[in-house]
């Protein structure tokens, strides 16, 4: 391992940490609060960049399980820096709250350990929301780009990959097509700044929310998340952004390019909107003696159901009052989650679909033994190590969530709070049931956890892999 | 499909059902009860099973298709027969209840729809564990004989077909195999008995409790199930046959022919007994201020552990009222359940240990992407398509059970209620959590709940592929 290489690189990603640093000094400048959080946090993480950035001279070897460590190592990092002027705030509790609170903000899951949010200083909570920003931005980059480039085809590029509608990758080059990503991503943030002001939130709740919809995220500085505006227009603007981020972004690059037909072909696409159309209808349905006329409950479900599949985990209502059968949808939804290639987690709508058709054609071949088919998506033949990818991603992640539980168990919650606070931390989500819900949050938990769950959220976010493969001896020996 | 051979093949088996039915009748004649359910049922299987027996002239064409569908056909039909000494008997609620019940007995679940047990006739009691001893022998010959004759190597036979420590088929044949087989299953359940009646139970209890740990069913004829007893011996001896019959039946096959070394070399045995062992003390450690003293603590963890994993379900204290670490960790072994080729149910460790393998194998392929290693189970090499349908089948599982939680989900029980109940019916354990612990039952769920939870009994005990394929389109064209 070259640890060198792996100390500058991320000496470099740090400096981009205190460089975005600024905006939110800026923001605490402009309302007249305290600076002194951001500075020191600033001058920390610049004093502990400069060492492997100026004083080391590595070799130029870099093979993937450089790139894995790297990855893992970065986001990890963010969080232990980016606590920083939480910490220096004293107003986040211990240092391990405000990690945790940083490392939901990075990996845009969104669940917090704040008891009590109005009211903290506006600079630290902008921050809070800009973590979310940043992570998304981290996760187009992670992959559109560096995934693929350590060999590991991330789920964005099947598509890309195969001889379906969507013939080649976006562009030739792969720097290029992140261009094109990190534009679509900042002007549909705009967008839903603008909209927001126009919708008549001020320009700071304008412009927190559109960063924490953008990045799927979820923090609100507000303690009843967006419910708190009691602003049906809002929740409509943010209810259509949220299913926006979801998606992959490919298909607006193929809008854009006047392919949006070809761009509707996706069985993704398909799959997630027919998922977000029968859940909501479904969920308000079931919702519909505790609201008043379709009207409420439509929108009720609806923002929840965009909210909970694009793993955003805003709440426009409180749905622990839901029947449990909402709740239980809520629950499958969160383990589902969003498109490939967006800023969205959970195990991913493609992944769902590849799983269901390689078990159907599991129970096709009982009869049919010695038929041969293949497992298709948008019209492409997918190879059986790809079947075989997604089939272990998804038994990993279960084995994580049940193993996981076990040992946040220790906390001695509910059943309910337990299962879910692990299953929304490895979705990216936010918020589960019971202690977890959408009026409660994460501060109850044991240091120990805290840190399982902060875990569970990276390892969700960098799609498992790079994590998992820093525990194989083989990444370790010496080549 | 040869509708009229699959009725005469069911025919006969109602003729078994009905043979079988004499026993509870002079169980009912000995303590002095009202023999009229038994004899009406008996009549009314007789009437029933004779149409297609007597009538039928089917041609012989049986295919796989046929075979899933009769042994699915026979598996319901025992249920809707079987449920009628308890409704005629009006002591057991509505028919959908005595269904429930009766599929639960003959699944070996063990999930109750009684609230309270005591005082009902000793007949229908009698029957009630019967139907578990029956259908522990029915999965024996289901997973030894029928399974791979219908062309799915059942996991039982996975490591007969290899070329692994145990080299072969128990004997050649089929047929002499099962019967092996059957001596073993009634000669542990007798050795049950026998020491049950040592340790101070009366002749009933013995042999009702023996039949209900053969077939890890897991209906007692108390309420607080082996509580009730409140005799150490019996919890013990207890405990030690739950595990007994949850090993792989080749185990006893190769002692029995003094290859005891060669079936300890078993990895799937290995598995089984450290996952025993190490819930065992992780749960006898997080009950420690609940009882007194080591001895008691690791008697409560041993029994309430080797019946779950057994897939059993009896319960020797209200683990209801344990520390969550201990529920959640017996909710995971619930998942995980026994050993393939016992009659325990669930996942089974061997699929568990093949996942973990394969998972293990795909993050080492990240680094090593050009390497070829295969997975081995008892030092030989499973297949890719044994992998494939490992992985298949736990992935169905767990989609089934969230699916399945959320219909559960409209009864609007808590979430801990509602998945618990859906894991401990497809795993055929019987108790789950709260409302469904170990000192509840499933009497307040709806009619569709009911229905749904006796299908995922049957689906869980049937390895779910031959009950999936009659789903399919393809199990009912012309061929």
């Amino acid at each position: 391992m070259n640890f060198k290489l792996v100390a500058r690189i991320t000496g470099f990603s740090l400096l981009i940490e205190a460089g975005a640093m600024l905006i939110p000094l800026a923001v605490s400048l402009l309302y007249g609060e305290n600076p002194i959080p951001f500075l020191c946090s600033i001058l920390i993480i610049l004093a502990a960049a400069c060492v492997p950035v100026f004083l080391f001279h590595p070799k130029k070897d870099f093979f993937a399980r450089e790139g894995f460590f790297t990855v893992g190592l970065i986001w990890v990092l963010f969080g232990v820096f980016g606590a920083l002027p939480f910490w220096f705030s004293r107003q986040f509790g211990p240092y391990v709250d405000c990690f945790f609170e940083t490392i939901s903000g990075f990996t845009t899951t969104g669940a917090t350990i704040l008891t009590a949010i109005e009211g903290l200083p506006m600079g630290l909570l902008f921050w809070r929301s800009f973590t979310h920003w940043l992570g998304g931005m981290g996760v187009l980059i992670l992959t559109a780009a560096l995934l693929p480039f350590l060999g590991i085809s991330s789920n964005f590029l099947i598509r890309a990959e195969s001889p379906g509608p969507v013939k080649s990758k976006l562009v030739p080059r792969a720097s290029q097509s992140s261009k094109i990503l990190y534009t679509i991503y900042l002007a549909l943030t705009v967008l839903e700044a603008l909209c927001l002001r126009v919708a008549g939130l001020n320009w700071y709740d304008s412009v927190t929310h559109a960063m924490s919809t953008a990045g799927t995220g979820g923090f609100s500085n507000m303690n009843a998340s967006v419910g708190s505006f009691g602003n049906p227009t809002v929740e409509i603007i943010i209810t259509v952004f949220m299913l926006l981020f979801s998606v992959n972004f490919a298909v607006y690059f193929l809008v854009l390019t006047g392919k949006a037909k070809q761009a509707m072909k996706s069985d993704e696409l398909r799959f997630f909107l027919i998922m977000v159309a029968v859940s909501t209808v479904a969920i308000a349905w079931n919702i519909r003696d505790i609201y008043h006329g379709v009207g409420e409950c439509v929108r009720y479900a609806a923002f929840q159901v965009a909210s909970i599949v694009s793993t955003t985990g805003f709440s426009s209502a409180n749905y622990e009052l839901w029947p449990e059968f909402s709740k239980v949808l809520l629950v499958v939804l969160t383990f589902i989650g969003a498109c490939a290639g967006s800023t969205g987690g959970g195990i991913k709508c493609s992944r769902i679909l590849i799983l269901i058709r390689s078990a159907r054609r599991e129970v096709r071949s009982i009869i049919h033994p010695r038929a041969v088919s293949v497992v298709r998506l948008d019209g492409a033949p997918l190879s059986e190590a790809t079947l075989h990818t997604t089939q272990c991603y998804f038994i990993i992640n279960l084995f994580l969530v049940f193993g996981m539980a076990i040992v946040v168990g220790l906390d001695n919650f509910s059943f309910g709070t337990t299962l879910t606070a692990v299953i929304t931390c490895i979705s990216n989500v936010g918020p589960g049931l019971e202690m977890v819900g959408p009026a409660g949050n994460f501060a109850a938990f044991s240091v120990l956890s805290k840190l399982v769950l902060s875990f569970l959220m990276v390892l969700g976010r960098l799609e498992m892999f790079p994590i998992l493969v820093l525990f194989s001896r083989s990444a370790w020996k010496r080549s």
